[in-house]
């Protein structure tokens, strides 16, 4: 295997190994040592993949958008060759909710970051830029949907995004077992067939 | 001043150092030491008030939510003796939300408890049934809302009450400035008035 591949694999591993810390113990375990343990490697060794904590849970948050965006691209082919836009914004929202363990892991993941980002100037540049471009994609797959008539005219496509979004406020629900997935699901399609009632 | 008073209130002003922590320094400073830093007192002074980190952060929690409760009873009383259930609705909801400085502070404290209790199983009961407790008032109040007209006999006061609860994600679009406050209270107002449309 080249060099390169290898080098970027176990980036991925020590990544993964991140996700179950934040998953299964929590943000306050997310130290390197505890990453290093749990990725079976000395923090030496650990170190000569990120050179700091910093430079290493930026890596895992990346990992984890690149794989979502993974997931609801699948979830798209599967939607075939013209799919509609109400099941386009449903996948968006609910593979962002801890319904299934793939998403849970970087559901928690994310939350992490956001934690992290209120005290880290980079970081929050960087949460804020990633969510600012997941806005404008619902807005303008919104606007779409009302030039294409699947969307009431009078509906405001930037307030419309801003409540989808705001939707993603079902993890913490979820997370505490306060609702159900399937409560979950059924608010989001109620929500949908409102948006596209015409 | 009666000693007892006295103890409660010292355990007050470290639950606010406590907030001040989270605040301005994160969840992973949430820590004994730094809490006693904060509060002006050394470690040992601190345990004389909580013999444990849980106990702290129990009560900072605990006494979170009264000051979250004490805020929508004051606007309660703004909005007069027959209040139109959808301001109180609003007032419940853009309480919960970093809109102002005491409501960010008592949001990082929630959303900082939400996170231990995903591995605290004492915590996560609490947190469940705090929210529970919400969620069913939201729900009763929707409930009344429509035998009074105010609200469509449509309306699944079930379905719309976790809807409202779900807005609370507007928290981390705020929080990392993706949307502005009048943004995030247009999009409230603006589901509001779709709820109460009859």
């Amino acid at each position: 295997m080249p060099k390169q591949v290898d080098h970027h694999e176990r980036r991925q591993a020590i990544a993964r190994a991140l996700w179950r810390v934040v998953e299964q113990r929590g943000v306050t375990h997310l130290t390197v040592r505890e990453v290093a343990r749990e990725a079976g490697m000395s923090h030496g060794q650990l170190q000569h993949y990120f050179a700091t904590r910093e430079a290493m849970l930026s890596f895992a948050m990346d990992f984890a958008s690149e794989q979502t965006s993974l997931r609801v691209g699948r979830g798209l082919q599967e939607l075939g060759d013209e799919p509609h836009p109400r099941d386009v914004l449903r996948l968006m929202l609910t593979e962002m909710l801890p319904l299934h363990a793939d998403a849970r892991a970087t559901s928690r993941m994310s939350a992490a970051f956001v934690l992290e980002a209120l005290h880290n100037e980079n970081f929050h540049a960087r949460a804020r830029d990633g969510m600012t471009q997941g806005k404008l994609l619902v807005e303008q797959l919104i606007r779409q949907a009302i030039a294409d008539g699947h969307i009431g005219s009078d509906r405001d496509p930037v307030t419309e995004a801003h409540l989808l979004l705001a939707l993603t406020g079902f993890t913490t629900l979820l997370e505490l077992g306060v609702i159900e997935p399937r409560e979950a699901l059924a608010a989001v399609d109620h929500h949908l067939d409102r948006l596209f009632q015409v």
